[in-house]
């Protein structure tokens, strides 16, 4: 199964970087394996079980799901950031704010670097089936919040919204597998869930409960999960995952609501809550459409600009900025640089309002006259968001066109500027303040015009298309909008925006989570196969020669196979053996039997269940297998004496005997389709004797990608350099 | 290929009937094949051609006609008020009723019987990956909108917002094929979508548009086509979808704010709008949740009671109702039940309210005092969307208790009586109405306790759960509900009790939907593998002995072999004979090269691509084969001469040489799965030695079902009478 295949048509691109030293994704990963491994073991035990068992897993299944949206919920990580941040002389600003990111960003740096960003491109890896080495875990969880609030009090423009959905992905995570690996604790329970295709679907139940805490969103929730997520919609789940998104929004709901002095009423929806908007203003007319559609451009536009420019970032970080102390370094500069643009701007853009019209609860006065407040400082010192909901609701009057233009030029670049430091913090709030200011900028505009448009609606559909032109969801993000504002009447005009903004910026750029994936070298399959692909076939895409065992095979070879080779997946074949170019006598070419796992060849050797050891094989069950997932020992950690090397192992018992396998005539959009609709992690291919002549892994897959940006369209070759 | 295997288990239901009987979908149908088939042609000419322009048009046309169904709908029987006249509006109703009734369900019984309901079970079969011919044909609309007007107008309990899915999806077909069948008309454009699975795509968006169109719901639309049709979850489908669904609300949007007089303001939402409940009447306590959840068991336990009786009902219509005009007359009969029953109702019920409480245009003052009106009458002549809305918004004090108790229980039966009639109607406003009554009841009995609960509230809750009980849609239905409500506050106590109603109601029954698909026999698939199936292999379930062909296989041979056969699809395989029982000199057992569909078989014939007539391959493009669809020629027609009849033709070049194939060894969930998400419509069975030994179709897997009702558990065999 090793590469030695020839790349005749590998093009580079220009800003090639090592691909994989991106830091936050290129630990080690592999892929998950979705596909429901069926062994004989496996048929026993279900046979044995019979129905109630089902009925049980069935309801489980719930309970997880409730407490997925219970627990998610309650990571309330908004107490911190409602800290009265007053104007302080620069000094103790800059004091104020360097010391909570200097902890958040060396957390981040030394501790768990998984724990960067928003999370959002981890978790959209892990649901496509790229496992990454502790993303669920409960301690990337706890750096996470703690790094989330550090950037937040620290005046960062970072949102805590995408770190919510991480960690309702870590919650379910945890609540699902029963165990701990961070506190070392098996509770013993649940081992029946411990597969990666049922942790993958927890996991997608905890994304959406995340946004639905987010956002109060639960449907936008589901939409989210569906849309960055899964690839074979399946009825169940979903409603699984919609009750957990309900369990969650509810949950936080009362949370809130006697938080805030009213218990029982379940009124406050949301961390990020919007405001409600008027009826009258978010009314709108035939006339305003293309004036969304125009904002819809100015956000892909602006959104595939800020792409482009965080890719150049991102790629001189991959280069220059591999220490960990320069990390903590450059997001220092950055908090730095961000507070001190916040304190110029205040001083230096004079928007002195009277007091009345101040709608924040602590106005600054700042260089002003008494009785009236520096509207710029009022939008810089709250949190971000209540400066979206400054934008979309504040009175006409009470924010200058000039304020609007700075804000939203320094707001950008400082957003650009911010994603991918290390330290953990979204980029949902940072985009909507920005489309929010050009928003109503706009609206200040069109309000010439026609006096009696609201200028906070413009804001709104501003801020919405800033976010779809970076991000590029259309319809979770509609939904997400429409049940964050709470009216159900503005969709259209979103789902407008929205679906220009994401045109537009596609036609530049990939979005900015797709960018990162990309850059870290991750090998993510996209939603289709690459077009006019039809004509490549399965032997031009395998790797090949095939490492495989036979069905009765000696202990020894199995021990150097797996010391030698990496593969996480074996065919097993008839005891037929042919020569190749490489002339190993463990190269079998073989008719395919079987395929079995790495993982089971681990646990196999671990209890040393030899046909020459009749008593090994009473303890063998399920249970054997599942009891240390997802994590094996490694090969070098297991003790074969050289007495049992001459023992065999009859891999028939416990080899998976009917793979999924394609002929070598089969193409690549189908071997692709059924990757992607399967979610397997490889596929066996057999000619048409059933002679195994390849392997094709998802790395082969994704090898090929089409380039459709700016005219050029082709499928090229890209060279993904992880090992899977 | 055929079917000879003993059915050792099979058990006969209680009441079995002829299955494959029922007139609405017993019309032959055969499997779609969403699987995208690739041979050497269409290989050649996606290379040459490049990227083909998907092409969407929006879905306007039909919307209009619903408003002839609405206005004529607003019965005005106010002229004679005094009891000693009643026989008069009695006699006028009945006439005014019965002759829009006939027409319709003669229409439907004589000339279109696939128009016949909602048309809902029918677009999730074809959805699924069933072919029910005349489903998407453009005379089936016209059927269809003639039988939903008259429906209404004949005052019969049936809604129109079903019927309107199933238009989208017969608009979207015609558009996106660029032909018409009934009028014989082939634009000549478009060729490059008729296939099955480009065709299966835009159905789907055409289905979610309806939605769009008729509860004002582009995300409920979208979510609709997903939950009852989409198996395979594709991110770029499900963009088409929602522009699809955006587009069609907007237009309808368009066109009624122009009616209403306010051109150019789009704020009319959907054709059924439930009316804008205010912030305070649809704001709630935690103590309100239990009383949901007590509702949603209502509705779950009615809706269920609902699908038993109307099952039965069926049962009996299949039995004793076969003749059509029989049909006729039962619907006739319906409608005079109907109307007798709301007459006397009107008049038992003297609910008499002063007129100041009065919300409709028109109050009936039948039986009661000058200066007062009949709340029972104007509940019963109103069109239902109305009665609905009603329910919601009326002041607590219009609707007497007992009225709503009749109206209920009336509503219900009659509901009951009139689904599965020969007329075109569907199901959602009769139990929203049904709903609404009982809810408002509960309602009224809550604001006993608590004052200040609003009673349209409950309504809210008692239509959603009456509705969630017998169709048992969740997510769908939640999202449709807080769309057309416009609130999205209320999400919450919606899904609680929808998501109550279904676990309920699937304890009982299954959803009327499904009762009626299975009771026609069209093997639906499930969502998911029976359980405890993973010991049923693939040798146990696929059909044989095959009738395949050889690569280079006689015109004679095939000729008769399609003469024999009804079968879809042959498997290709190499040249070596094998006996087998019946010893025809056709059956092969060689190894497996490709597939080749009956299809493709005949359009060779036809244009007699022989290797003997070479220049016939000149003609031969991707063209030649879709030309015809989806109605290819009967072998009957095609004409060979025998001088023909020793020619060969060669399979290699048309076949898919690399079909899905499973081991014998595969389990039954296995090959669920991949049919599932690939949409197949049937596999190739081989041994290891990759010699075909049977094939699976889609007939072979649905005869597992699961019943888990009422305790009983286990899986059986079910006699499917189709062909496939």
């Amino acid at each position: 199964m090793s590469h030695n295949k020839k790349f005749d048509s590998f093009s580079e691109k220009e800003d090639s970087v090592p691909i994989g030293s991106l830091n936050i994704l290129s630990a080690k990963y592999e892929s998950l394996d979705y596909e429901v491994v069926e062994n004989y073991v496996y048929r026993e035990e279900e046979r044995k079980k019979g129905y109630p068992f089902v009925v049980k897993k069935n309801f489980v299944r719930w309970i997880i799901f409730f407490w997925i949206g219970v627990i998610t919920a309650t990571v309330d990580i908004d107490k911190c950031n409602q800290s009265d941040c007053l104007w302080r002389p620069y000094l103790l600003l800059l004091a104020y704010n360097i010391i909570p990111v200097l902890i958040g960003s060396t957390l981040v740096a030394f501790v768990e670097p998984v724990a960067l960003g928003s999370g959002i491109p981890q978790v959209k890896c892990y649901l496509n089936g790229i496992k990454i080495p502790r993303l669920v875990r409960i301690k990337t969880l706890f750096i996470k919040v703690i790094g989330v609030i550090t950037t937040v009090v620290g005046g960062m423009c970072g949102g805590k919204e995408g770190p919510m959905i991480h960690a309702g992905a870590v919650i379910a995570a945890g609540i699902s597998q029963g165990k701990s690996t961070t506190f070392h604790k098996d509770f013993g329970v649940l081992n029946y869930f411990r597969e990666d295709h049922e942790k993958r679907d927890f996991v997608s139940g905890g994304a959406a409960a995340g946004v639905a805490a987010a956002f109060g969103s639960p449907v936008g929730g589901v939409l989210f999960s569906l849309e960055e997520g899964a690839s074979f919609w399946n009825q169940g789940l979903t409603w699984r995952i919609f009750f957990a998104s309900m369990i969650s929004t509810f949950t936080l709901n009362l949370v809130l609501s006697a938080y805030h002095g009213h218990p029982g009423e379940l009124t406050y929806w949301g961390l990020l809550n919007f405001g409600k908007f008027s009826n009258i203003a978010l009314s709108y007319q035939i006339f305003e459409l293309p004036i969304f559609i125009f904002m819809g451009i100015i956000g892909g536009l602006t959104g595939a600009l800020f792409c482009h420019l965080n890719y150049k970032l991102t790629v001189f970080r991959m280069r220059h900025l591999v220490d960990r102390w320069k990390k903590v370094l450059e997001a220092v500069l950055v908090c730095c640089f961000t507070a001190t643009v916040g304190i110029l701007l205040m001083l230096w853009q004079n928007d002195c309002k009277p007091l009345g019209l101040d709608p924040t609860k602590n106005p600054v006065q700042l260089n002003c006259n008494d009785g009236e407040y520096n509207s710029m400082a009022s939008l810089w010192l709250q949190v971000p968001e209540a400066t979206v909901r400054s934008f979309f609701h504040d009175p006409t009057e009470s924010l200058n066109a000039t304020t609007l233009v700075y804000f939203a030029i320094s707001f950008y670049l400082l957003t650009t500027w911010t994603y991918g430091l290390s330290v953990s913090a979204g980029l949902f709030i940072p985009c909507l303040a920005t489309g929010a200011a050009w928003g109503r900028l706009i609206g200040l505009g069109v309000k010439c015009v026609f006096p009696n448009v609201d200028v906070g609606k413009y804001a709104l559909v501003g801020a919405a298309s800033q976010l779809g032109g970076a991000v590029r969801m259309t319809i979770s993000l509609t939904v997400i909008l429409i049940e964050a504002t709470g009216d159900i009447t503005f969709g259209l005009p979103l789902m407008i925006c929205l679906l220009t903004a994401k045109w537009i910026g596609d036609y530049f750029t990939e979005s900015i989570y797709d960018i990162h994936i990309q850059l870290s070298g991750i090998p993510l399959m996209a939603w289709d196969p690459p077009p006019l692909s039809s004509n490549i076939y399965a032997s031009e895409v395998m790797s090949y020669p095939v490492i495989a065992f036979r069905s009765k095979e000696s202990v020894g070879k199995i021990v150097d196979t797996l010391k030698k080779y990496t593969y996480n997946g074996f065919p097993v074949v008839d005891d037929v053996f042919t020569s190749d170019s490489e002339g190993g006598n463990n190269r079998l070419n073989g008719r395919l039997r079987g395929l079995i796992l790495r993982s089971q060849l681990i646990v196999l050797l671990q209890n040393k269940v030899f046909n020459e050891v009749p008593s090994a094989w009473d303890n063998v069950s399920l249970t054997t297998f599942r009891k240390d997932y997802p994590r094996y020992s490694n090969i070098d950690n297991i003790n074969v004496l050289d007495s049992e090397r001459q023992y065999t192992v009859d891999l028939l018992r416990f080899m998976n005997p009917s793979p999924y396998v394609v002929q070598d005539m089969a193409s690549l959009p189908r071997i692709f389709r059924l990757f992607r609709a399967m979610g397997l992690r490889h596929i066996v291919v057999v000619n048409d004797s059933n002679e195994v002549t390849g392997v094709v892994t998802r790395k082969d897959l994704t090898r090929y990608r089409v380039w459709r940006h700016r005219g050029a369209i082709g499928v090229e070759e890209l060279k993904v350099s992880a090992k899977l």
